[in-house]
């Protein structure tokens, strides 16, 4: 089994929003823009950009925590559509973006990366870290 | 297990391009756009939009096809980038885009969705088409 490595992270995804807590494999950043609710996952890994890169027993953990995160936020934010994307074009340490999107929202139904953002009010922040943080702790580790 | 439906596919995913194949659980849509190699994978069962809709067991296969599409085009095009998204905000049909980028390309840095498209000159589209035809073949059924 491949080490835990724990890497540092690309400055610009923790410029994204707070590092909420850890999946099995991957930390959770939840991106600090309170037009959508919108979580990063950044595997714990050393030099990888792309899925493919993760050993094949990382990769299935990792899908295990895209599922997870996704009935998570279908869950509690009741999105009409959820948007998953693995891209990283301008950042290239492998991370996948779990957005919760509404046919109301700013960006409709246009994708919403690259685009400005406006952060939460500190308080509307600590709030959702602590109901996302209590759903992470469930994950098995 | 459940049955294999093979639903009828959203008119705007077979405007994209020509159906070139079937893995296990997706037909398998060649994006007729020049400025990328571009396929789309369409699980084929009806009334799913996301990812967590499909059974568990269809999930793994689709993550297995996400994963050997993702190979397949990082061997054939060497890109800079593979790009992976589910979207569907506009089409609510599930599907899943595996988009080869580079920096040289007309979108870069940028995601190439709802972008204008070139299609390729017909004898490229073919070639191209065969040359997936192969690889495509050789997956598991």
């Amino acid at each position: 089994m491949q080490k835990i490595i724990d890497p540092k992270i690309d400055q610009r995804l923790i410029n994204d929003g707070p590092i909420i807590g850890e999946l099995s494999l991957s930390k959770v950043i939840l991106v600090n823009n309170q037009y959508f609710p919108w979580l990063i996952l950044v595997p714990k890994r050393e030099n990888m950009c792309e899925i493919i890169d993760l050993e094949e027993e990382d990769q299935k953990k990792l899908f295990e925590e895209i599922i997870f995160i996704s009935k998570t936020m279908k869950k509690i934010f009741s999105p009409d559509k959820l948007n998953i994307a693995s891209l990283g074009n301008i950042v290239k340490q492998l991370h996948v973006h779990i957005i919760a999107r509404y046919a109301s929202d700013i960006c409709w139904p246009n994708p919403v990366f690259g685009k400005d953002k406006t952060t939460y009010q500190q308080d509307k922040l600590d709030q959702l870290t602590k109901k996302m943080q209590k759903i992470i702790e469930i994950f098995p580790k």
